[in-house]
C-alpha cells in the first residue's frame, strides 16, 4: 500500500502533535524518553474477540518517516497574530534532520486480540513518539476493523469461499487497498480488486455485471459470448431479468461450454431472498446435470445474514461480501487509542509512570511498560494478563479483573504461555521481518481455533478473561490515589 | 489527494470490469457507444438530502488514466487452466493504447442531490465507460458520503464552528485525505489534518493531547509551559484528571497570558456530560472574567448529539468532531451504482434504451440519457424532474412520483429552473474548470439555504419531491413491459 505514495507521510498527522513536539522541544524536554501503548477499549462488532492487521504499514511508514523540504515550508509559514513564525526556525531544523531511533514493540499481524492490550508500544524521545501518535492510530485502527470484520464473516461462512468485492464503496483508494489486504488476513480467499491482486499478490477473482446482459438484446446471447470470449471464466450473473430463468440460461451455456471441454463454474445471485433462490437454482442445476456448478451470492451481505443464511440450509458455495466488509459497517472505526503510561527524564534512570484520569473506570489508561501474557492449557488459550515487564514477579500469577476485582484466578506456573509484543524496532533499526500474506491468513486461522468456541459466536459470545497480573493492578491503585489526592 | 499517488490506478477496478472489457473487445463490440449513469438509491442517515463531492478526483483520475507496463505485464500473466494466457495479446495492446475519449457530465460538487438523479453521466465506447466503473464508484460514493455528513453536522451546529479531527479514525491514508476534503465542502472550518491543511490548502486547527498534561507533574505547569511555548495556540484540554479544575488551571494561566497581551483563546472538554460541563466552565470563565474565551467539545460527537447538546443550550462554542464525521457513521458508504441506461451500434444513429429489472421497484434502473431540471420558484427550489435528453417536451411538464404514480406534479413553463449535470468532458478533454474548495463550501451553503428546513430536519426530515417527466416515465413503463413479454 506504502509504495503507492510519492511523498513524505510525516505531516499526515493532527496538528496538535506538532504543536506538542514544538512545545516540548521549547520546554528542553525532546529528548526525554516516554513509553506509549496503542489499544482500543471496546471489541468490534459486539464480537468475541479482534483480530490485528496494519503492522506492516506502520513498518513501512516508520522506515519511510522524514519531513520533506515542502512540509518544511508549510510549518514556517505558520504565523501568529502579529505575523511572526509560529514555530522557531531552529525547531523546523530539528525535524528536518529527525531520525527515528525508537523502541517499538508490537503483536503480530493476524493475532487475536482484546481490549486494553497494546497493539503497538513505542519507546523513544517523547518528541518523536508524539508525532507518531495520528498516523500508527489511522494504520492500525482501520486495518484490525476490517481483518476482524473479515475474520467474523469467515466464521459465519465455515470454510465457504469468501470473496472480497468492496472496491466501489471503499472509502477511497487505500481504504480499498487496506481493507483488501486486511480481508485477506482474516481470511477471504480472493478479491476483485486488481490493483490489489497486483500489489499485494493475492488471489483475484470476479464474474460480471448487470451492463454485460443489457448489452445484448438477450440474456441467452450475452451468456454465450461472455463463454465464448472467456470460456474459463463462466460465472453468470442471473438476475438482470429474471433470476430463475437466467438460471436456465446458464444451463443452456453450460451445455454448449461441456461440449468444448469447459465448465459452467458458477451461477451468481445478486438480489431476492439468497435461500430460496439457491434452492431453486440448485435443484435446477442438479437436474440438468451440473452439481459441480457453484451458487454464488452477493448483495448486501455481512456475517450476520451469511450466518442465517447457513442456518437456514442456503445451497451457496461462495460468498461476495463487499461493502459491510470494506467499511466494518456498522461499526466503521475501532476506537484505538495512544496513551502514555511511562516518562523519564533524559539521563534518569527511574521510570516515572503515567495514567490519564476519568470519571469512568473504563477510560483510565494503564501505567507501566506493558507486555501481555498469554496463557494456554492443552492447546487451548485460556486467559491473557497484562503486566509490567519491569515488575520482578513470581511463578504463580494472579490476575485481577480490573472492572470487577472480586474476579481474580491463578495462573499456575506449570501453565505454557507466550508473550504477544514482538520487538519490531530497536534504536530505530527493523529487528522485524513481516511473514507473508498467505502466512499471516493461516496463522490468524490457527491462533483462532485455539480459543474456545464461545468466544466465536457471531451474536452473544462469551468474554475470553483477561486480567492485569495483580502487582500490576496494586500499581494502578496506588497510582489513581495518588493523583486523586493532589486534586484534593 | 490524487497527487499522492506514485502509479497509474488503471487497475483500480473489479476484475469484471477488466473481463467485460475483454469479452466486448472478442466480441467486436468495444466501440459500441454506452451511456452509464452513476446514482445512488438511499438517503444517507435517514436524511432529507445528498450533497454531492468527489468531482475533483473523478477529472483527475481521469485525466491520468492509462496503464503502466507493469499493469500489462500482470494482466498478461493470467491463464487459464491449461497454462494459455487469458487474454488475447492483442487486446492488452488495445489496453496500451487506450486513450480516454468519452463525454462526462456531472452536477458540481456541493450540490444538493436526491436519490436515482445521475451524479455522473459518461456517453463513449463501452469497453472505456465499463473499465471506469469502479474507481468512479469509489471516488464518487465515499466523497458524497462524508460532504453530507459534514453538511447535516454544520446544520445541527447552526453557524458554530466545526473542526474535523477524525484522521487517526480514517479509513487509510486517504480515506482522512477524501474526509478532510469532502467535509470542508459540507461545511467544516478547519481540519487537524495537517497533510490536509498542506495539499487541500484549508485552515488548521489543534490544541493538545493528554499526554503533554502527562508528562508533566502537575496540570498547571503543563498549561503554563505550553503557553510559554506557543501563546498564539492556548486552547487547554481541561479533563485529563478533573475536568472543573482543569477549567480553573486554565483560569491561572488565562491570567498569565493576559499579563502578557496574549489571550486565553480557548478550553476542551473531551469527556464527561459535555452539557452539565459547558455550563459549569462556563460560569467559572465568566467569573474570572474571561467571557470571550471559547469553549470546545469533542468526543464521539455527531449531529444528533449536536443537535440535542445545543437544544438544552450548552455553552458550546466549537465542535471537534472526529470518527462519526469521516467514516460516515452509522452508514460508511453510500449505496451508489452505475447503471447502463442507453446503448448503440458502432455507426448507428438510434440509442436502443435499457434498463434492468428486478422484483423490487426501486431497484428497476431509468432507460435514456438522463438530465435533472431543478425548479424554482421566488428563491425556493421546488421540484426535480429526471428527464430524457433525447426526448422533445412541451413547456408546461406533468412529474410523476415512479413509486406511488397517483402523486403527480405540474410545472409550469414560467417557473425558473436549471439543469444540473454540466459538460465535464467532451470527447475525453476537460472542458470543466474546478471551483476552489472555499467556493464549493460557499455554494453548497448557499444552494442548501433554497430548500425547504423540512427537508433540512437532523431527525424525520420532510421528503423533497422528485419525479420523473411523465414521457420518461411512460418510456420506462413501456420498456419494462416489453422485456416482461419475452421472459413470458
Amino acid at each position: 500500500m506504502f509504495s503507492l505514495y510519492n511523498q513524505s507521510l510525516a505531516l499526515l498527522t493532527d496538528l496538535y502533535e506538532i504543536n506538542m513536539a514544538y512545545a516540548y522541544w521549547k520546554s528542553e524536554m525532546a529528548q526525554d524518553e516516554a513509553v506509549f501503548h496503542l489499544f482500543f477499549r471496546r471489541k468490534p462488532f459486539n464480537g468475541g474477540y479482534t483480530v490485528a492487521a496494519g503492522l506492516e504499514n506502520v513498518i513501512a511508514f516508520l522506515q519511510n518517516w522524514h519531513f520533506d523540504p515542502s512540509d518544511l515550508e508549510y510549518l514556517a509559514s505558520f504565523e501568529n497574530e502579529e505575523g511572526q513564525p509560529l514555530y522557531d526556525r531552529r525547531f523546523l531544523e530539528t525535524l528536518s534532520s529527525l531520525k527515528f531511533t525508537c523502541d517499538v514493540d508490537a503483536v503480530q499481524e493476524g493475532d487475536v486480540v482484546f481490549p486494553y492490550e497494546p497493539l503497538i508500544r513505542i519507546k523513544g524521545p517523547i518528541l518523536q513518539a508524539q508525532l507518531l501518535e495520528t498516523a500508527l492510530l489511522n494504520f492500525t485502527n482501520f486495518a484490525t476493523l476490517i481483518a476482524t470484520k473479515a475474520a467474523r464473516i469467515s466464521q459465519a461462512a465455515a470454510g465457504d469461499e469468501i470473496l472480497e468485492f468492496g472496491l466501489r464503496r471503499a472509502q477511497g483508494v487505500d481504504g480499498a487497498m487496506t481493507a483488501t489486504r486486511s480481508s485477506f488476513i482474516g481470511g477471504c480467499t480472493a478479491t476483485s480488486n486488481t490493483l490489489g491482486g497486483k500489489l499485494l499478490n493475492i488471489p483475484i477473482k470476479g464474474t460480471h455485471a448487470h451492463s454485460w446482459v443489457m448489452a445484448f438484446d438477450s440474456e441467452l446471447t450475452s451468456f454465450a459470448q461472455f463463454a465464448k470470449a472467456l470460456p474459463d471464466q463462466s460465472v453468470f450473473l442471473v438476475d438482470t431479468y429474471d433470476t430463475l430463468q437466467g438460471v436456465k440460461n446458464a444451463i443452456t451455456v453450460g451445455h454448449w461450454l461441456r461440449e468444448r471441454g469447459k465448465k459452467l463454474l458458477g451461477i451468481r445471485l445478486d438480489s431476492g431472498d439468497l435461500h430460496y433462490l439457491s434452492l431453486e437454482s440448485r435443484k435446477l442445476l442438479d437436474a440438468a446435470g451440473f452439481q459441480e456448478t457453484q451458487i454464488y451470492a452477493s448483495n448486501e451481505l455481512d456475517e450476520t445474514l451469511i450466518s442465517d443464511l447457513k442456518r437456514q440450509g442456503a445451497k451457496i458455495a461462495v460468498w461476495g461480501v463487499g461493502t459491510h466488509l470494506v467499511t466494518g459497517n456498522p461499526q466503521p472505526a475501532l476506537d484505538g487509542v495512544y496513551k502514555l503510561a511511562a516518562y523519564r527524564k533524559k539521563g534518569e534512570e527511574k521510570w516515572q509512570y503515567k495514567l490519564k484520569l476519568s470519571e469512568r473506570l473504563t477510560k483510565i489508561s494503564d501505567p507501566g511498560i506493558l507486555q501481555v501474557r498469554r496463557f494456554q492449557k492443552g492447546g487451548a488459550y485460556i486467559a491473557d494478563a497484562l503486566y509490567d515487564q519491569m515488575s520482578e514477579l513470581g511463578s504463580d500469577w494472579k490476575i485481577v479483573d480490573p472492572f470487577d476485582p472480586t474476579r481474580t484466578r491463578q495462573l499456575s506456573a506449570n501453565l505454557k504461555f507466550r508473550d504477544l509484543l514482538q520487538p519490531i524496532f530497536r534504536g530505530g533499526e527493523l529487528v522485524y521481518q513481516s511473514p507473508s500474506l498467505q502466512s499471516m491468513q493461516g496463522y490468524c486461522k490457527q491462533e483462532l481455533a485455539r480459543f474456545d468456541a464461545g468466544i466465536k459466536r457471531v451474536y452473544n459470545p462469551h468474554a475470553y478473561p483477561v486480567g492485569m497480573e495483580q502487582t500490576l493492578y496494586e500499581q494502578k491503585l496506588k497510582l489513581v490515589d495518588q493523583i486523586r489526592e493532589t486534586l484534593l
